[in-house]
């Protein structure tokens, strides 16, 4: 078997993750990493990980002949002129949501990945997570017959800080994109309507920033179904990643992950533990999977699972929101653009 | 001790289901129901209950001076009229939902009965189901925090027929009212603004009656609270009466009540019987408690659990969110009045 | 509609309880109550209720011509000779269980009754429970195909006080009778060996009653299924009553039932309420149950769902268990008798 | 840091889960693995793994001397010479259970392992399980108070092949093995007594080799705690692992592990996928914690979590068991030996 040769450039949180999974992917070689801070621990990371070299200059991951594919783990708005300039090199793209915080600006990068013909996946993890996953598969078995309502719950156990929120686009395009792409995967319609409104109720610094922190958003479908998602960057009990799809013929839930199925019976309750605390308990397998499944599409050709109209589509509806919200108004999604 | 007596206006499906329970409730004497068909299954109906007398005229009740409490459960049209002379004959009021589908009526009624100084209690029974009770103290007792969302499913397991369809008022007065009820109880706030969605999915000959099948509505609370509500005339696998009340220190759900505990594990899966199938055997125990404590105020004085206020503000809110879907906007409750 | 008239001898919990329920039976009279001893209160009780007569002679019931059925609730030592006389008076009887403490003795009963040709129900009101008659169902349409494991946990949450345990006949005839007759019934099969294991683990003083409070016992079936009951005294967080049944094909299983669905998420866990406290919560409608299905077959004829035969065989279950603790081996069944 | 290199007797299907996960633990070099057959699959499977070498003679690994750990995962009836070997070679052990079929050669390896020195840990994985490991985490922490009831349910999906069956040692040494170190582990007491009940409910051909499919263990504990294990070749839904340790101030159950948390309710009923099929999916975390942590122990020193006394122990129940069945009576621990 011939192996996949890779470049990482961002070495965050998020692009650590991908290294540590696609070092263990026997399909591949992890070439080199990147980022624009580089410390001994990072080099010493690197090293156990068997990763060929670590660079402060993205370029030397573009730049190098021998890498087919490029993970962009980077800040978002470096995002998109990496991609079109990764595209122009003829590599295979992985980038993380959101490509970028103006869906103008997405659409230019998919044009640059199109002309090069190379692959592009972005990083809708929740996609992959078994219990979505096998939502999906009975909404398109047809077991709950016609989609009616889209109901998804998504909410952080904790707020990101301030610096954070500063850069990160707001909670429509940082938090609720997932939901979105959530809400176009498992009804497998398009959404044409957005009504949204927010409130800050957990941080007032959050409100202070422009930002709000508490969510509900309406959605309409091609399809005729109506959905809703409500979000807080506050579940003080953990991470609150539930949906249900109902329909003409019955209805699928998906309920939280818990770390136990242990359950105590006392004088006072019965108790279990909280849900899985955050995005790398509950979707560390949905990591793993994406991934892998980004490695296979390049190794055995296909279509990626998740593809840059889905960032874009996405992030138009963040967009979306984000003008209802100011105008207090239903928003068609054909009014973007 | 000494028993009230009543009267039952309405001898339908409710109007039965409150004498039953009333004829077995000791400090209760029914001295008479009346409607305005009488078939010999009602008088030997009533007979074996103990019931006084049959009657086709509601007057008989309203003017008979022994009776000190009259049960409205007649058709929406006649309960105005029948509330003000009620009242005006110095009758305490126990009136089925909602008061009227207009809410400045409900308003005049309201008025006679303060004048009157007698009681008025509304029939909004879900406040009384121990599931819904139970969220409910929870709030109440700060377990979650401050209120930050509210959610309500609420979906009938199959539609009504058309001719009940054509005078009930449409989904929003007839259905969801229980659950904009249910929105003020379990928030502890006041609807300051509401947006609704709707949706023929269910049946077409609904959707030509005027009226929708399908709903997701939005709620303000005067807290800073969201709420969101939905709604459908069929899910198939039964009643579906779930709640959440999301806040600053927790959450509290509610799911549905099934018929019992048993689960089965076959090859195929692992299932159990679909929740109750309606609201008969889902409120029973609710029915039976609303009526109780109308009667104990009656005897030991104090205020009801669910007054007139509380029917107004529910058909407020009903209005709202038809004229949000009429023009698609969302709409203030001071809009209303 | 003909009205059954019955008397209820002792007025105790158990038999209060019974004249409550056939209080609001349409099909019955409760002519008289009696008790060995009797308050101002009992008599102000059964006035209110419409019984006909209070007495401390058991006799003035047998002795009535107009009553048709007896309710034998009095003290277990007395139920043999009150159901040989009553028999003898050609009376139904419904009688609590157990009938005696000394199987032969119950015997002697059954065959009073038999030669009387009267009807007599045994107090085995679990067999009426809406969960475990779904278990019973989902075994006899062979939904699990043969059986091969029966499981079942009863646990009280307390245990009774001293002077009751001493007059109990011990935790095997007082407490697992219940599950003696679950287990026939669960099973649809005889009960051929008996072993069982008896600790003191709850309260000490038990323990020099010459009682257990903590037991496991095997069974063992004429069609070849295993079965395992555990016992305890006192479970701190409710009354446990669950069971399973596995078979060939598949397994069911009987949670506990709780007074709500609500479940609270904090910082620490998430948690619902305890199950129901004790039998008159968890078994109320089951009582309401037994007693109008009995007065059913009086009225309309046809066997009784729990004959004398079921009451004596789970008192010789229950002796086999008694005889393996004290003497450390399994019993047959076979040797009883 | 420094590596610890190893080598893997037995290439069967435990022996390459090990090996897999090893050769994924940054402080390990998997030097060989021997096999008695040796197939070209074998070969490139371990290339790919980068384990250093392939074998078919196991003394390649007990006799090199940069082997510094040795896993024992050869048929059961090799693990006593082969303890004996690498003891004496001063190699660390990590073996598969049971060491033996035959409790007291098991005590003569454990013999040698002392003189030697050298660390043993059995392959009791369970104990590893997110599930069990919190109850017995809540038990230790006196959350239930004093023991005083021990549950395990355990049962495999489908029964393994004749040929398995033959050599396994039967029923209670091969499979409730498990079963018996979790009942230790759970109550943190020894096992004093054994009753045991089988049936061949699932096969006729398991009996006519003289073994059972179905079994109820009684277990008595030191602390004067019950127990009871139900086990079964065949739970046609699937892997069936649950397990309830019941006290004096409350309970902690734990419940089977589900691939996902999809509920479909339809107008038949409300329904999941079954467990998690058998213990490669339910126990995966388990074994790849249960060598982690026996490589922690020899680089940073330490007692193994799970020693040589506990496969006695439960060698020594499972012996009770069998010894119980054939006499059917109950058997102490301190008859065998």
């Amino acid at each position: 078997m011939d192996k996949i040769t890779i470049g990482i450039i961002g070495a965050g949180r998020i692009g650590k993750l991908h290294a540590e999974h696609m070092s263990r992917n026997r399909q591949v070689v992890v070439q080199t990493i990147s980022d624009v801070f580089i410390t001994d621990e990072l080099r010493a990371w690197a090293a156990e990980l068997g990763i060929g070299s670590v660079t402060d200059n993205y370029k030397d991951i573009i730049g190098d002949p021998s890498i087919q594919a490029v993970f962009i783990c980077s800040s978002t708005n470096t995002h998109v002129p990496f991609i079109v300039e990764a595209a122009q090199a003829g590599k295979h793209i992985f980038c993380e949501k959101p490509i970028s915080l103006d869906y103008r600006q997405t659409a230019e990068a998919l044009k640059a990945v199109k002309e090069a013909g190379v692959l592009l996946q972005t990083g809708f993890n929740r996609r992959f997570d078994h219990n979505f996953k096998r939502a999906r598969e009975i909404v398109q078995d047809g077991k709950i017959g016609s989609p009616h309502l889209v109901k998804i719950t998504s909410r952080d156990p904790a707020p990101p800080g301030e610096d954070y929120i500063k850069v990160s686009g707001g909670l429509f395009m940082d938090m609720a994109i997932h939901d979105f792409d959530m809400a176009r995967y498992l009804s497998g319609s398009e959404v044409t309507e957005v009504y949204a409104q927010g409130a800050v109720l957990v941080n007032p610094v959050i409100g202070e920033l422009g930002d709000i922190d508490t969510a509900v958003i309406f959605l309409k479908f091609a399809n005729g179904a109506l959905g809703v998602i409500d979000n807080s960057r506050q579940a003080v009990y953990g991470y609150d990643q539930r949906i249900e799809v109902f329909g003409s013929e019955g209805s699928v839930t998906v309920q939280n992950d818990h770390p136990n199925t242990a359950e105590i019976s006392t004088k006072d309750s019965v108790s279990r533990d909280n849900p899985k605390y955050f995005f790398l308990e509950r979707y560390h397998e949905s990591y793993i999977d994406e991934t892998r499944q980004f490695i296979e599409c390049i190794v055995h050709g296909g279509e990626v699972p998740v593809d840059g109209r889905d960032a874009l589509q996405a992030e138009k509806i963040a967009y979306a929101a984000k003008l209802s919200l100011q105008e207090r108004r239903p928003v068609q999604l054909d009014e973007i653009d």
